[in-house]
């Protein structure tokens, strides 16, 4: 027992004492040994198991969190670890700074520049916190339970697998690349979701020069090896197809002078327009950018097929399909939901959703004490019309069946935390405040002393729900929902006996925390050529050298280490001196 | 034909037009292809070959260098290549600094900084400097060919494979690990010859760190997790086992606080110290200092199996067998003949060898044209005691059948060349001259009148050739070789014309160029802690943290490009800031 005790040093001594009694009461538990936070490991057969044993728990909550993305880490990094007992648990023992992955796929910058272990955030965090290195296969809500293996290659004996107990669990397992069941894509395509992915492609893109070099190939044949296409025009996509130009044109057709002319860069797009998220101007630059460039954009263009040697597309426009061979695509289309995430969205009755729904303060609908953030969740904001009764009943203190519009204002504050889209409305309508809204809904004059009834505030809130949309798979929400999370498990005792949120509409009393708000701090395309698009909030869009250095410092300024600015600065200033690297390693 | 022109666009118009020409008198050849130095490219089914018409011939030789490692690369550097048609041809596009494979397996130095691109170096190269990514499979010394096939992945065709001619062809393929077929090493051990097995070292040693911290393990198979095992005391083993020392020192115990005291690494050497081929006091220094630092180190202990989870040794003293569980095994012995390399000279005669054997010039026994330098191959000196007759006949050029001790010193300076043995047995023995040589055959007063009969001479020389020995399969020889061969070829005409080397023994004129003469320039062994061992030429034996430095400048002096140390000083730099990074990529 010692000995354990001593591996699990920071587990505290009492812990061990007391597992040490709980033996002498349970023989049965004979070979189970105690492990941080007050769980236990029991054999069964050539497999250990941890579980959960009551009289053994530390007065501190255990907190799982899945996943090393923007969304874990963020949690990791904003969370007061000395209140809970932490274990992060990922197949990547690393957090990436995922928008510069296009950069790492032709060297702009080294794939170790833009990862942090996740031991050295843990390391400087007090308290007990603990890293396990491998996959969460299933999560069992009834139990409180994650059940994991081991993610490196299976021994003789198979993957190993375990289980972890939770208190809460916070899920931010990110998304997986989706291929639309594309036939083929799986097998014959790149992602350019991981590091492994970009380093792949990187390897990739020289195998294909190096090839198209060799004796043995007809022009065809070096033509097709030299084709590279990138499926999907959305900022990822458009910045690697960018970034691939600039390689090609700054550093490989230098170094393979004979086959420079054989590339051939095609973009395909199935919407009308590239980068259709952003504003028409930074849209119309970055297609004309790619035509002066040589990037054959294809619009309207669906992938239908994909073979080992030939990429098959569908016109949307005409139903024609075409056959083109290929050297490399890359495919960057949009995310798809993790096998996991599908089956426990099953297990807990959100079988037919696309992601795991959340509330507003990110706890998965359905589940207590399971958090979801980042890309594998989506926040279920409640409509004003599923609680239009409840929302007049709390107005109307009296019961009357009347309000007037004083007493709403008396709650307006909390309706309108509770449902951003009252407010979001009353802006796009250029509205000053409530009063505005019922006028807006009636043409009459309103005084705030005349009565109203339920119908004629339906009216009013009838169309401020069209106003909800969800909030897109990006690193910036799922960093700021991270800090959202951390800064509530860091007042969970404090808020439960002063709750801080708006009032329950169909309840009684406050909620405990304000609703999780997203501020959209803008959005970045790098188009190449040193330029990059920014579309900022306020509508400012800007393009030009300046903004990739606003772009690095705005993703960069919380998230990301001293040491990976750095290191990214020196590859800079590394590529800028003496190219980019075309060893093929 | 035109396009094909364009492709190979440094290869000279009139070579096209001369092949176009050839293609209306031998229409048999009407689908091939004009290639780079008048070669043809030629279809067989769906295969291209090239072959060799002679009427197509640049009055530039071709010359096909094989490999990318220190000797050919070397040779590549100080080429004239302005001379020559030149084909370089290795699996690997870049040249990798070896003696730095070490610090790459825990990321002291990143992989990338210690490459450089061969594009690179022919880019700045004048002249017609062609790379192939390919293997040479077989040599074809009769035709003067080799075959090669694309290293990249097999496609649906299988590994496409080509031919090319050449007039010289340079061998410098260096060698593989040696399993002394030892069985499982090849399976379950890491090598570390290449940046690639650096790169999986890197990784495993991180994956069993993660690994023993999983919470499904027992104590015993954290141990067993832990236990990381270098085989060979040489150069390469001892400074792995140093890095990795360092490593877990000063960064892994506090990143895996709970599992540090699990490590153990074990260094197993066959011979009765390690470090061997150095002086005794850098072998007792390393000893010591390894025994401080807790590294294992196990003398007479020969290596018997490895299978995948135990490995098991043979003390040589007591022939007792021990079988110890490991984590991770490291497999550093010495090198072994490439299969191309035994088949070539099984081709050649030369089947009972280890290595090719080359004469003084590099030029490999029984072959016309081709030359083999580095790990590959090995230096036949001929013996003096073979050539006995030869040498007195050169000496007595009036065929008297005695010759007079001047006479003989006419002739010594060639002889001394041709037979460097000779002159090293002087220096050994602390004699001034020949005089002295044929003075201690014989206690008699030797004037340089007296008469010496072949008799007498061959009593004189009789011990020389024990004084030869083979070079060190080292960096440092592979580059001279390189830097050597170069300088011949760039004077190949100049010295057709008037000789410069020695005379020829057994055959009249003088000997085109001087025979490869090895400078030693001392030999080092980074120890760990930045303490490194040098031993320098003239017994100078220091040991201490200035060496490090020198250790690098000596060998970085002319191989490496600037690019390549600024890049290692910056990943000291970064290492000495921030410690070496423990990202599973």
């Amino acid at each position: 027992m010692r000995v354990v005790c001593s591996f699990f040093e920071r587990t505290s001594k009492a812990v061990c004492q007391k597992t040490t009694r709980a033996f002498h009461d349970y023989p049965r538990f004979s070979k189970a040994l105690a492990v941080s936070g007050g769980g236990l490991l029991t054999y069964y057969g050539t497999k250990l198991f941890l579980c959960s044993d009551s009289s053994l728990k530390d007065d501190r909550k255990r907190v799982i969190v899945l996943g090393t993305g923007w969304a874990g880490t963020s949690f990791l990094k904003n969370l007061d670890s000395t209140q809970y007992d932490v274990q992060v648990i990922s197949p990547r023992n690393y957090f990436a700074f995922t928008p510069l992955l296009p950069s790492v796929t032709v060297g702009t910058v080294e794939a170790r520049s833009i990862v942090e272990p996740i031991r050295n955030i843990i390391k400087k965090k007090a308290g007990n916190v603990g890293f396990l290195e491998a996959e969460c296969y299933k999560i069992d809500a009834k139990n409180k339970k994650v059940h994991c293996r081991s993610s490196q290659k299976a021994g003789s004996e198979g993957k190993e697998e375990f289980i972890v107990d939770y208190d809460y669990l916070v899920v931010a397992m990110g998304a997986r690349a989706n291929t639309f069941n594309t036939p083929g894509v799986e097998e014959h395509t790149h992602f350019l979701k991981e590091i492994e992915d970009a380093q792949n492609i990187r390897r990739n893109v020289i195998d294909c020069f190096e090839k198209a070099n060799l004796p043995n190939l007809s022009d065809e044949e070096r033509k097709n090896n030299l084709h590279f296409v990138v499926v999907g025009g959305g900022p990822t996509g458009v910045e690697f197809a960018a970034e691939l130009h600039d390689f090609i044109d700054e550093d490989l057709s230098k170094l393979y002078p004979t086959v420079k002319d054989y590339v051939k860069i095609t973009l395909l797009e199935a919407a009308d327009h590239i980068l259709n998220m952003f504003d028409k101007r930074i849209t119309t630059f970055a297609e004309e950018k790619f035509q002066r460039d040589g990037i054959d954009v294809k619009l309207g263009s669906m992938v239908v097929n994909v073979s080992d040697k030939t990429i098959s597309t569908k016109e949307r426009s005409t139903g024609e399909v075409h056959h083109v061979p290929y050297g490399m695509v890359v495919w960057s289309t949009g995310i798809g939901t993790r096998p996991v995430i599908t089956n426990f969205m099953k297990e807990i009755g959100q079988a037919n959703r696309r992601v795991l729904a959340t509330d507003e303060w990110l706890r998965v609908d359905g589940c207590d004490n399971i958090y979801a953030l980042g890309d594998c969740a989506t926040i279920n904001q409640r409509k004003v019309m599923d609680d239009i009764a409840a929302i007049f009943k709390k107005a109307d203190k009296d019961n009357s069946g009347t309000i007037t519009v004083a007493k709403l204002q008396e709650v307006i504050e909390d309706i309108c935390e509770r449902y951003p889209q009252v407010k979001l409305y009353m802006k796009n309508k250029h509205m000053k405040n409530i009063v505005a809204l019922l006028e807006d809904s009636k043409g009459d004059d309103n005084k705030e002393s005349k009565e109203l009834d339920i119908e004629r505030l339906k009216t009013a809130l009838s169309a401020v729900d069209s106003q909800m949309k969800n909030l897109p798979a990006t690193a910036q929400v799922a960093a700021q929902q991270g800090q959202y999370l951390a800064k509530c498990f860091n007042r969970m005792k404090e808020c439960d006996q002063n709750p801080e949120g708006p009032l329950r509409i169909r309840d009684e009393g406050r909620h405990r925390f304000r609703p999780f708000r997203y501020r959209h701090l803008g959005q970045f395309a790098p188009l190449g050529g040193e330029q990059t698009a920014a579309q900022l909030p306020g509508d400012w869009v800007s393009i030009g050298h300046s903004s990739q250095w606003l772009w690095y410092s705005v993703y960069a300024s919380k998230q990301v280490s001293w040491r990976n600015r750095l290191l990214v600065i020196s590859d800079w200033g590394r590529r800028f001196v003496h190219g980019r690297d075309s060893s093929r390693l």
